[in-house]
């Protein structure tokens, strides 16, 4: 499987340089606050996995019908623009009046390495610059191409979507949800960015309409297959493997997939949604090879 | 005074319609999320004067040599997400991590209305809402119109505008800074918004680039008329009257303009800078006469 997921880390570099770049140009603008910078670099620039800019990319190709070994360049831009609101989504997160972790990817949180105050505003700042990246010139798509991305992630990252979902995280701890209610508030407090991201990338690749909503349902299912398995993973996970303090949502008393499935039935469902997903994109073919190893690759990960 | 400021009141008027409309429609989509979009409704609503609001529909109005008993539709649609965006940032500022205000315009700021986990996701909410507003079909301006707004907007808004000098009037508490600097910061950190509202002001009106150029030298010189008079009223007010606790800047050993150039010459320096904004507009005599009582109205207000 290595082999196959070439194509995310090449994704994954392709982002990282990008971001790098547009951190280097803004230093000259931003000359009077390199903290903040320095914040929204630490916080953007933490070896995730960057499933979201595969997802953009791998769909763009999709629609493009790209030969697997190209992308297009636009691709890269609007997976930064993803990556920029995911960075400052997991910044705000983690801040002690929210999920209060100390840790991100085995390293200090934002917050913890340099404070709160800069970590509110780089979370601030990385939204922010998710909607600059989208409208830069350089960025190859039609000013209604653009219009269309900036409309899709803003509604994924709103009040409708995940910052609504991450209230509803937050609710729950005076309530206790059921599976069921997890699965809602998961669905917009993940899965909405998740599915976003599919739907970008068919638009930056010119998709129709069918494709679009091929791409939709193949991210609707796959994140609620990357979901239950980050809860596996929370479940039965360490400390060191994750990155991050582990059992977390049992500690709150909120359902996991685990406790309620049963370790071996909910690592069955993940398997399940990840098939669904894939069977989205039946009429794909050979084009939707990458984003079938990206469900493989979502539901056998071990962090 | 009071005739001639009719025009604001009204502008501020359509600006709340369209908000509690907006809302409104979000109630349906986000109807897991009530305590969230309540949080919203509070920081967008609160009886604010709404000046960036006048200034993006009096530029339009301007730039699109209206009558001035005609606002543009879209004038107010984009003025809605200048204040989506003002009321996020005035959200965070207030936390108790950054200016630690409990009170704002005469009420409880937000996160002590609300709690703070709250008030960090309302504002995160309401500044991507400001994004979403400006990609809405309904808005009748064209994709690259609309593209070169929200390109201004973010730039203003993010590391090298209002979010960086949010930071540099955060590392003021340990630094010592002078007038020089503190106006250098006041650009960042009001003055780029301020002149980012009549700037997209002047593209929703159409305005050409040395109409834009007027209105950008205006706003410059505007902020800084408007953040010399923030400074006075915050050294000589009453709490009452300013609705928010008074002689902050004191308190942290910032430099104030009231310290630097006496009472007398700071409010001088303010109406200097008031005629320089009005000055920039000379080429468009009565069409410019709104933005001219807006200078006026800064400058003599009294909270």
């Amino acid at each position: 499987m290595a082999e196959s997921m070439e194509w995310l880390l090449s994704d994954a570099k392709a982002v990282d340089g990008w971001i790098k770049n547009w951190l280097y140009q803004k230093s000259d603008e931003a000359i009077l606050a390199p903290r903040l910078l320095a914040a929204m670099e630490y916080a953007s620039l933490n070896g995730g996995k960057r499933i979201r800019s595969g997802l953009v990319c791998a769909s763009a190709r999709m629609a493009h019908k790209y030969s697997h070994k190209n992308t297009a360049g636009a691709a890269i831009g609007v997976a930064v623009a993803v990556e920029f609101l995911h960075a400052y989504s997991l910044v705000h997160d983690d801040l002690p009046t929210m999920d209060d972790a100390d840790l991100r990817r085995g390293i200090a949180s934002t917050h913890k390495k340099f404070d709160e105050a800069t970590a509110i505003l780089a979370g601030d700042a990385l939204q922010t610059a998710s909607f600059e990246v989208l409208c830069q010139p350089q960025l190859e798509l039609l000013a209604e191409q653009k219009i269309e991305l900036i409309g899709c992630l803003s509604m994924a990252a709103g009040v409708s979507g995940m910052a609504g979902g991450q209230m509803l995280d937050l609710e729950a701890e005076t309530k206790s949800y059921d599976i069921n209610e997890v699965t809602q508030m998961q669905a917009l407090k993940t899965g909405a960015l998740i599915t976003a991201s599919a739907v970008m990338g068919g638009i930056v690749g010119g998709g129709d309409k069918s494709l679009i909503r091929a791409l939709s349902n193949y991210a609707k299912n796959l994140g609620i297959a990357f979901q239950i398995t980050d809860d596996l993973l929370d479940y039965q996970g360490s400390e060191t493997q994750l990155g991050k303090p582990v059992g977390q949502d049992n500690i709150r008393g909120k359902a996991s997939y685990g406790g309620h499935y049963g370790l071996d039935g909910a690592a069955k469902k993940a398997q399940e949604f990840a098939e669904k997903a894939c069977d989205s994109l039946q009429d794909y073919q050979e084009h939707a090879i990458e984003l079938h190893s990206l469900a493989k690759f979502t539901t056998n990960r071990t962090h």
